[in-house]
């Protein structure tokens, strides 16, 4: 492992993040908060770590031309990492969450898109506070989307080499053959939907604030609101209208947004994951609704709203919250959370396992039942018309087991902590929402909740989980075999 | 599908589970039972059945030669659902089970070795009527142990062709080359497990009648009690030790059994999944052990007895309770349900995803990880020293991936019931346990409850799990693909 290669690229992040503070220190001057000495301590300490980081790791270009797969994989985790212990700095230096386990775990939500907190009360905090927490958000989302385009299909990470060499269209090398480049275009309609909704939202009554800071947490799939009832505070039909649709958006593949946009809108419609995703929208929703009317939770147009919010919501990996879903039947209870571990769209800001691994396991499922009764026939699966590759194929299998697995062992180490509120479905919820970078879960940690009460412990399980979910879990699992670290 | 040799086989299934019928009836006629004449029509009525799919199937010996895997499979899955209909008939026909659905569910759970219950006081049944009970457990037994060790792994299925090709001594055609004779083998060391257990139980204090229901129900792993209270009824620690162990052993692929038995113990010991299902019962064992400690359950005996005992009845899939584990710690429970989903070794009477399928599937998330940074390298997943085929290997996958999507599926149609007691642990650890065919599960389907107050519907989804995870899924959902039924 080359670390001062590693140390350099995690001295820019740590320079990024800490400039970015800017942005919410421009609301605490204009309100004339105290919060705004915090945040210039936070970003002079920001500066001071990336400053030493940089000077610790002096590289030459040669280094940078020798960087492999090993150093690829710890900048990617440690970049997670240094951005949330750097980006909690101001929630704790303002004295806003005194504890700094509770300030990571809020920072490690925030970066992760996920969206979980532990505030009891959000509104309590000023403007500055909460316009950095949805900030953390929007860069979150802009890393995942550069990460899972134009990075993760190059590390060959849970099959997302589909979108490498085997799908049509979308594939990202087809979008622009450069990484950086890449990473422009698809920013640039990362920024475009949040302006739009940004817009959108103003239009429903929002001020500026509110409306940026949830079209922050709209786009990045994240699910931080300003407000401690959620989206639920602005009892607004249009604004959770103009929300479900941002949110869907967002958790479709960025590289299909691109198409649509350059004129290939029929390209794009033909993807067979969004027809997935979309599909799987309408039946969770149908069910939902169906199931609300049976139980006379309101009428039609008021349980088809809140039940496509929640499934979008849901699905999304965002976690805004417009009703107590807690209080739902639970077929419709278990149907999100069922969503909470399927997820949104490969190449999307959204977490999860994704729509696209789910639709390869279900086709090589099929395939496999038909090879029963044709031993000597070879089945392919296909997405997209073309042949998924044995060696894609076996690394979305993989990493459905991964994440399965991380699931059970993550559920027993919270259970381990024996806390009197961590049922069966508090801590399995709660693992799963973590690790599909969603926010709210069942039980204990259900939509009305928040993450306060964990004991300290678990908080740090949590974050791991979040993280893990957020880098496809292999890039995180890697670091703990030691031949990562040799030579 | 050759529609006339099915029934022809399924003819003699219905035949041979009617004249075992003739073992309770002595019960009854001893004990001058008015079920004798309930069995004696249950006799007649299985005869019948059988007499009439006989005639109706008439066959000539080409007909057998040209029987395919299509065929091969529809009399798998068959023969299970003819013996529970035909074996439901005394339950119903002596009022002691008024209703079909329960008689059926109760002799599914009968034969598919799993022991979950509709019988809210099985101490108010004949013994008659209960020595049949344990009987359908004991021959199911001998019926998955044929499936197992000489059907499926020639039919491919879930990557059991593993023990045709790659493993070493226990391969079943090592043993001997032919069905037949394997079969008279295996059968021979399970009528040898269950006499040895009558006897050590008979030495405990039971009476011949307790002893040899219980032995049935511990050798096929199945759980059928003849007391209310199960293994507590006893409160006997001898009996409780006996049982663990024998549960231990059943769980065991009968393979390395008779290896042991013919001199080559240090081979059988060798076998990974055998050390690897040791392993999970020890550190399962500890694990619980130590949170009954910590939350005072009991002195240390008492406590490690009783993680013991739970640990193997759950993990083999036997379903016995010697204490309600659902008044243990939340860690506990999760483990015991991690263990119903696990299960037992391959090759065993046991249900469950099965362990050399986990370790496999471990292994292949090492090998995956590992391959990150040797993107050319080719890694080999191995067992027992060979390599594991690709073709076994995705079939492992696709087994576990249908095993997670069978149990989602069955999750929400149990749901969509919408029963006030079927909360998420409850239908989701009934689906589970019913799947992995070990009995009870948790919540309202917890040790010391049954499963009589279920929805009819939910009864019939059960029963269709219970069948589904005895028959390694492939083999039934095969049934659901119009191609298996055409020419």
């Amino acid at each position: 492992m080359k670390t001062r290669v590693v140390l350099h690229v995690l001295s820019m992040v740590s320079l990024i993040v800490s400039l970015f503070m800017v942005f919410p220190m421009i609301w605490s001057w204009m309100d004339g908060s105290p919060d705004l000495t915090a945040f210039i301590l936070a970003l002079g300490s920001g500066l001071l770590i990336s400053g030493m980081l940089f000077l610790f790791s002096r590289v030459r270009r040669r280094d940078y031309e020798e960087l492999g797969l090993r150093e690829a994989f710890a900048v990617v985790t440690f970049s997670w990492v240094i951005a949330s212990a750097v980006g909690a700095l101001p929630y704790v230096l303002s004295g806003f969450v005194p504890s700094y386990t509770d300030a990571f775990f809020e920072t490690v939500s925030g970066f992760t898109t996920t969206g979980a907190s532990i505030l009891t009360d959000v509104e309590s905090g000023s403007r500055g506070l909460l316009f950095w927490r949805a900030l953390t958000h929007w860069l979150g989302g802009m890393g995942i989307i550069v990460l899972s385009l134009a990075i993760l299909p190059f590390l060959g990470v849970g099959g997302m080499e589909l979108y490498k060499a085997e799908a049509p269209g979308p594939a990202p090398e087809k979008v622009t053959p450069r990484v950086q480049q890449t990473a422009v275009f698809l920013w640039g309609i990362y920024l475009l939907l949040t302006v739009l909704e940004t817009v959108l939202l103003m239009f429903g009554g929002m001020d500026l604030f509110d409306a940026l800071a949830h079209s922050f947490a709209t786009i990045a799939t994240g699910g931080f609101s300003t407000k401690n009832s959620s989206i639920a505070f602005f009892e607004s039909p249009y604004i959770e209208w103009v929300i479900t649709l941002f949110m869907f958006l967002s958790g479709v593949n960025f590289s299909l947004h691109f198409l649509a946009l350059t004129g290939r809108l029929r390209g794009a419609l033909e993807d067979e994951e969004l027809r997935c995703y979309t599909w799987v929208v309408l039946a969770a929703t149908a069910l939902i609704a169906v199931f609300l009317i049976l139980h006379k939770v309101g009428g039609f147009g008021y349980v088809l709203r809140q039940a496509a919010f929640h499934v979008v919501s849901i699905i999304t990996t965002t976690g805004f919250v417009a009703s107590n879903y807690e209080l739902w039947p639970t077929v419709t209870k278990f149907t999100l959370l069922l969503l909470t571990a399927l997820g949104a769209c490969a190449g999307s800001t959204g977490g999860g396992i994704k729509v696209v691994r789910v639709l390869v396991m279900g086709r090589q499922i099929r395939a496999e039942v038909v090879g029963l009764l044709h031993p000597s026939a070879v089945i392919h699966t296909r997405v997209n018309g073309k042949v998924v590759s044995m060696r894609a194929l076996s690394s979305i299998m993989a990493f459905f087991m991964l994440y399965i697995a991380t699931m059970v062992c993550a559920t027993l180490a919270a259970m381990a902590f024996d806390h009197p509120r961590l049922d069966v479905l508090t801590a399995l919820s709660g693992v799963i929402t973590s690790l599909s970078n969603v926010g709210p879960g069942l039980g204990s940690l259900g939509p009305v909740e928040n993450f306060s009460w964990l004991p300290a412990g678990v908080k740090w399980i949590f974050s791991f989980c979040m993280l893990a979910g957020r880098l496809e879990l292999f890039a995180v699992l890697l670091l703990f075999f030691p031949s990562t670290w040799g030579r």
